[in-house]
């Protein structure tokens, strides 16, 4: 198994901010989940099922986005691929993800539940907005909220029609109700910063709408 | 005392947990606890009235959940064994756990909280419900909820009788009113898997009800 | 300047336990204070005006508590006696306390709050009473609330007039209003439980009473 | 580049502070920012853009306050410089503030709510004023609230009329409505303790208005 520095360095970065996201909350339970494309068609991957902040760079499975086939195994034969992956496969190659990140983070479900009528929450009136890419702080930006289904799988239908939709052309994010949140951007990096933009306009949001109700 | 390594594993491992729950807020004020079985009728349990993050390998005891018994206590005098021996003993015999944990988190008993006019808390509409083993997200998840006593011992009663009841046969915790939660898993890491998914039950449940009631 | 060794322990002691204070928001923006009896008369005083979290056992006072006067000041001349030293001292004579820690904490203030049209708050109907020396869960726990000053020192005949009240006699915590609390204990280690347990107690009660009012 | 040890110094101390705030959750999604005078005319800047836990001592810009030009850039050529520039440079001259943070705390946008018919926030009944410079804990302390705009530079002529007002002369914050804030202090740990102190205000008051509200 002849990887590249790079590789290595992807891998131990993936883990690092994995670990992160842990101590966030975002990834509580076994939930949650990362991947990261470092060269054309091959994806790592974070295994299901398992103590992310114990992931190491071993850990990972590689998976061709084209086919969402493994790649390549871990040594370590317990560990199982995520099911996200069909998912996170999708999302890399119809919105040119570099990365994604999955959240289990309370505020995640807590702002899918803003939109208990409609399909999308409406991100305002926040400079938190700028962190997003190509978005202003003036702007409203639309954020597609799917239903939950049994198993990760099924929502695949659901992200592949809200993608389409142009509303939520320039969203890196998709509310899954009940369940958490798909974010990501063009590396490793700017998933981070999506995804800590995000939570915080989930957090906004969900604080200034119960100012709304009291 | 010859200890295999797996004992020594496991000794190390209780204590990591244990202060990882400490640093959640889940352990505070020494109060909470944790147990493991190691071998057959051998159970290590964190001694009780210390602050849980300073607890170290060799200040467990060693309890033979058959009898509740000590089969060993630590070299430390000053050590005394928790009072959720029997508990823990019961949980292990009769609901074949591997591990238990015993939370005071504030979250448990906010969510004690909500079965204020019933014995039980139903957790649903939440994928992290998947965490919990053989669970489905789309499951109305029952804890038995039970009212607090003076004294810890005096809760076995209540415990045996939750445990009997078929609503409850696919329950991983117990809410005990004003005071917190017994959870366990098949071993110590399952235990925490289930501790951080009942948690974030609690949070969320809790949360969604403050919002109806606003 | 001999001292013991168990000097040497107190003082890191102190700082250690001040830096988890810190890291919990009980002593922010340099707010609070800690001290604890180290022999007969003698009493180590973190200094006020200074990052706490930032404390070096060389940074403490020696204090005599019968009269409040400094018996050993650090090295550093920049470092000032906290204004707390005739609160310390009265707490320690009159109630015997071993140590007394200082809470800015924000829940500390919010738990004031509910004794608005009192001077006390009760707690009640929590197990983690039982983390307080000789008080049961099912005891209702009175704590003074104290009207704020201009100085601290000008808080000593309100907290003596408390101390002396027959309904605060197993307290072990004065909340002054839009302030915080001052936390004893025997020694740092009960002092630091303590302080677990009322913080947990303020969250706990403030939580309850939001619910109500909701 | 012939630095002295004291810049050295100040390069650390700033990246160590930043981290700091990162951990708070007050400049996430690379967001935020800080600044301080490190000797007549020059003030060494965090970069833009850049996550701000990572910014090490040699990523940081150093700015002639007089003209806002930038008098050494980091060798690294990916960095940029804040967009916070102007409006460090004009605190420091005018406010004659010896270091600057930004803060895009969700408190702070929070507390910038609380002022909505109005362009200030008054934080009052709080021990924690103390802890800002020559503020007594009796104060009514007012902070200017502006409006956000597009881009940060035009928040300059906003900021230059609120600290013309008489009203905001012992005032060493700006809310920024939907966005943060801009606090300071003569040095970095003055600006440290009144961050840790505006923010606990931002929170306390918050807290307070929504009891009010329920």
């Amino acid at each position: 198994m002849k990887e590249r520095n790079s590789y290595q360095h992807s891998r131990k970065l993936l883990c690092d901010l994995l670990r992160g996201f842990y101590d966030k909350g975002w990834v509580a339970g076994t939930g949650g989940g990362i991947c990261t494309v470092v060269k054309k068609n091959e994806v790592l991957m974070a295994p299901t099922g398992v103590h992310k902040e114990c992931v190491l760079p071993q850990d990972l499975f590689v998976v061709d986005d084209q086919t969402s086939r493994v790649l390549r195994s871990p040594q370590n034969p317990s560990l199982r691929l995520t099911e996200c992956n069909t998912i996170f496969c999708l999302l890399i190659r119809e919105k040119d993800a570099g990365a994604v990140m999955h959240s289990h983070a309370l505020s995640a479900v807590l702002a899918g539940d803003l939109g208990s009528r409609a399909d999308c929450v409406v991100f305002e009136s926040l400079e938190m907005l700028k962190g997003l890419r190509d978005c202003s702080n003036f702007d409203k930006h639309s954020v597609p909220v799917i239903e939950n289904t049994a198993y990760e799988p099924e929502l695949v239908s659901q992200i592949e029609k809200a993608i389409r939709q142009p509303d939520f052309d320039s969203s890196y994010c998709i509310l899954v109700r009940d369940h958490g949140a798909y974010i990501w951007g063009s590396d490793l990096w700017e998933t981070k910063r999506h995804a800590e933009v995000y939570h915080f306009l989930f957090e906004a949001t969900t604080a200034r709408s119960k100012r709304q109700l009291a």
